[in-house]
């Protein structure tokens, strides 16, 4: 870790520079508050049915708040859906419809590679608005100068850089000490220490918990300034490896499932920790002007313990499974308290969205692809009548597309011809109606393969050999993706 | 590109011992042109029966020479094949049979590797014969020294070093840039740029297009000389990725598959600049003096647009469709003109019948596997009467076989039992007379397994796991591979 | 090779402390021969059923000892079984599950891999015990410092370090010299030079042939020494290539299958080899002082030539085929003459049982899972009635487990749910009796599970992406590995 003074430095830097402008904190600008979860499956929350998994913490602000039962990230996979919520853009549309390799994959040239140094993120928008702004948890988004988080609009960061992490740091740690004595070069992601503001840290405590303290002291810290804050709290939880802690397995002893039983229990220390985020926000005074925005970052890992309910399939589909996340906004008087909002909405709506709440001033030449809901989430009435929210994965040599238009759905998975659903009478997917009506199918593709034309050669890949394929025939099948017969 | 001074140097150096040889040109030694394609489909140009891809100038010279309808290349992929036509011998026998890995997959010390420097190929005994002798396109023999075209024999060298390329520079070159910036140390080869003698150029053109105006500078320089010339102007159209001028696809509206509407424009591309070609030959006065031959390096590939028509199956296969290929020899009053020839040749037959036109020197130590096919073209009678002509494709853990004897077939694949054809009656290989024949079959086999006798373990592969399986296991399931049941 | 001085400079003085300890040989404690064969079927030898494939030697040591029909190794495949041969531990508890990757497969990293050096082998044991050490053939536990032979109890070392080798000095030694010209800068195992005690060698005998002789100069240089010794002498034969001495070849000219024709021609070359050890030993007088164990590293290669003869499967699989093993043990007037002994034992067994014949001394803190066997050997009866022996082998994304206790098996593979044999009734494993007893087969299972649960996260892999795998998921599904349905 040859950057880590830089960053350290930087970021002071940064600090610095801050304190000199001088914002000061005012009533009408929320702290906001993203709390992203891993591979929580649809149905793995109480507000969304869950029975068996319990999450009072955060069903009471899911009660108190709005809960978006319609809501979609950008990609089925965790490090382009991130991707795209903090640049308000699908992370096709600059190169990162990939997961950056871990590493210790063998990939050491994407290791250097990361989210577009371009793309000015929702996050320094936040910062230069005069937001102090905290990431704690899985980044994710790239490794070394210019892709850290603290060069990415984060005054702040403790967690992790790659896509995930075990979670017990008596297992894992002596796994990394013997490869580093062995002198193993590349240490994979998922023993690595975690670091804060890129200097390396001892993390003792299961990492569920550990964030969740580093949450506390952050809301702590920043209570005591006098600026608004900013918090994205990515939990690796309840991504894989499946380790809970005995106690919170204990809890769930009356699920036979060993997996879903370790699963709930990773999903329940991160209701713990909500919980102590929620009680440090309302001690401090803070809890009243702060929004916070609970959501996965994409649908649950079939045959991991997850359950995406009603939903077809999981993580990594282009069903509403993989893409369709569990979701709520949560702000005392301001956001609707105990409605569900049922129309589309989008992670890509989080960058206007907050920006507005947050005047904040957007960069003239930025890009976006979502909008700002504020207003027609007060309505209570759609923010995109008409308008398409798009899921495409690139597979070995084709693509999987779902794109939504209002009650409308066009999905095509492995290479199988295009198919047509009504999603208000079809959540499951399972009525293909493309047979009869076959000029909106024509129809929806054809803005599916408008959408697709600005899209760029990926800055990594999952292989080589996926590398090897896209340079010598472009995007898998291009032609083919957006055929109709 | 460390190795560029070194092949200038070399180069010149070339060239000024050339000049000091002071060959003189004489009118009955040919120049002589080789154009190859690259994946070109036995079907796809007009003289071999292709309707709706329209090549006008190659049918104008197949018209006024001879078609082979039963040509063979040594390999049913683009590699081997190329050595096995420089070198006149099959590329197994020297530890060529597997494609040279492209950089940027990840086989570095592959790419160190290149066409055993012990071979001495067709173009070094032109040059050392006094033709001033041109390499144009795509090499794929190798990228160092002692592989450098410039090292083997050619005099020019404009094109590229790997086994393919994008065919548009505004389109490659910035996703070349952005890696060069992000410190990306292995540059995959088909967004890399062309070189002209070991320095890098800045082509702008069409790649096809670009090839073609070389090709033409080249003539013309040549013309200048008092020495005949040899051109090898190895297009790589139209080889994936598939991409063709707008002015191109237009003219090609009426195919409504897109794959093979693009494929056809870039067929046509390699059309229009062979017509450039021929004018300049023409105007030069040089069109009587040449013997111009036309092939392509393998069949088309399935999917991706080409049609290798009755034969079966395409490029990677031991059935005609991968390794017999559309070919004309075309010299006026020299070749007969309007005539097909249908008895078996080899693109190994090349480096005696060129050296035998040029009246040229071959090493005395020199292997070939061809013959000099001439007395018996302009005769009409076979060149090889009762003689094998072989293609032998290894994959993972066994290999495909194709043995030709004159109207005869056997062929192995997919470690299914071998088949017997008669190609007379049977050109799309359907009826395996395989249980007829016992005893043709039995012979056939034990000719092929004395063939494969002298190859040598391969110099490169296509993964390290196919070089420790080989190292492991010798040629994959030798014993099985001429094994008659 | 930079580690060759270090290694060297260690060994001499390894020796020289030896000398100075001054152990004196003593007629009681018996010089011990471990003969390892490499994937040698079941089924391959004489004494155990082969009729195609003659064995004299062998079978006449059999004849005199005692054939063991139940010998167990630790792990189907080669590195783990013969690394938990040498620590007297399933391999699978400190860390060892996988082969260790061959040089030039592209892990670095794990080449600087090996075994635990945490694991006091019985080679040193011994050595502290005053035998004299030899390790001659494949290593496979590593390459480096510390876990180069010298370094792990062994006084000589002749042969190589990786996991294979070919057969023919005259055929690989042109391959390795050409690409050590090429610059290649991994050379694979199988064609690199042989060494003694760190130094490269130039071997130029078929390799088992040359194994045989080193074996007979160590006998015999021992044979000066005051000390007993030990001699680990494990063959490659017949693992693959299948590479055979034309005139062994011509002996077996009656076995039409080339493959089964070659290995029986590799056997029988081990077979010379033990003769003229065994011939050594009697001019030496030692043969009556010596205790001879003969056996397989696992089942053989389905495919290349081996037969497992009644035993389902083979190299690889947890059913029997995969891990029991021809074995005898053969000491005159010790080891009983003309038995069979059917009761189940295990290569960990040696390690306690030879440092036993030994009077040798087990470090205090020494784990061991086998248990010394003498007593229950010389009185026929079963050395861990009740008492399991596992195998367990790790795949792409599950595992399968093999148990026996007593006349009963469990058996897990290919995720199908546990199965359950009676071997006695059953040795084929085709009847599986899981229904009939599911209490069984729970408790059984449940066994194998707590039996597990020492299992630590592998030091290598496969392969990169299994590495990833596990540090995301813990061993491949254990959960499920582990499930009764």
């Amino acid at each position: 870790m040859q950057h880590t003074c830089y960053r350290i430095a930087l970021s002071v830097g940064m600090l610095a520079t801050f304190a000199a402008l001088g914002h000061a904190g005012d009533q009408d600008r929320p702290n906001i508050v993203v709390i992203l979860c891993d591979d929580l499956g649809y149905a793995d929350v109480g507000f969304n049915g869950a029975k068996d998994i319990t999450t009072p913490q955060l069903d009471q602000l899911a009660a108190a708040g709005t809960i978006f039962t319609s809501a979609y990230v950008t990609h089925p996979f965790c490090g382009p859906s991130r991707m795209g919520l903090m640049s308000g853009r699908y992370p096709h549309s600059f190169g990162a419809p990939f997961n950056l390799p871990n590493s210790g994959q063998g990939f050491e040239d994407y290791n250097r590679q990361g989210i577009d140094p371009n793309e000015t993120l929702i996050s320094t928008v936040l910062q230069d608005a005069g937001y102090y702004t905290g990431a704690i948890g899985k980044w994710h988004m790239g490794y070394e100068h210019p892709f850290h988080p603290n060069q990415r609009g984060f005054d702040e960061f403790y967690g992790f850089l790659g896509g995930g992490h075990q979670y017990f740091p008596d297992r894992y740690r002596p796994i990394y000490e013997r490869q580093i004595r062995a002198g193993k070069t590349t240490i994979n992601d998922y023993i690595a220490p975690l670091e804060h503001n890129g200097k390396t840290v001892d993390e003792t405590e299961y990492i569920t918990d550990g964030l969740s303290r580093e949450a506390v002291r952050f809301v702590q810290s920043a209570g005591d300034r006098d600026q608004p804050f900013f918090l994205y709290l990515a939990y690796n939880a309840p991504h894989s490896p499946l380790e809970a802690k005995v106690e919170d397995l204990a809890r769930f002893a009356g699920i036979k499932d060993k997996k879903r039983q370790t699963y709930a229990a990773m999903v329940y220390a991160v209701d713990r920790g909500v919980g102590q985020l929620v009680q440090t926000l309302k001690n401090s005074g803070q809890f009243d002007d702060t929004l916070i925005v609970f959501l996965s970052d994409n649908g649950g890992k079939i045959g991991l313990g997850a359950n995406n309910g009603p939903l077809r399939e999981g993580k990594g589909s282009t069903h509403e499974g993989g893409y369709r996340v569990p979701m709520f906004f949560h702000w005392p008087g301001k956001v609707p308290a105990g409605d569900r909002y049922h129309h589309p909405v989008s992670a890509l709506d989080f960058y206007p969205t907050f920006a507005r709440l947050a005047k904040a001033e957007i960069p003239a030449t930025k890009t976006l692809n979502g909008k700002d809901i504020w207003d027609d989430l007060l309505a209570g009435r759609s923010a995109r009548q008409g308008e398409m929210i798009f899921a495409l994965r690139h597979r070995s040599g084709y693509s999987d597309v779902g794109a939504r238009r209002d009650a409308w759905k066009i999905c095509r998975t492995a290479q199988t011809p295009w198919k047509l659903f009504h999603l208000d009478d079809d959540l499951g997917e399972t009525h293909d109606l493309s047979a009869a009506y076959p000029e909106k199918v024509a129809a929806m593709v054809a803005e599916a393969e408008r959408w697709s034309r600005d899209h760029t050669t990926p800055r990594w890949f999952d292989d080589e050999e996926a590398e090897q394929r896209w340079l010598e025939t472009g995007m898998p099948n291009y032609n083919a993706t957006f055929e109709v017969k």
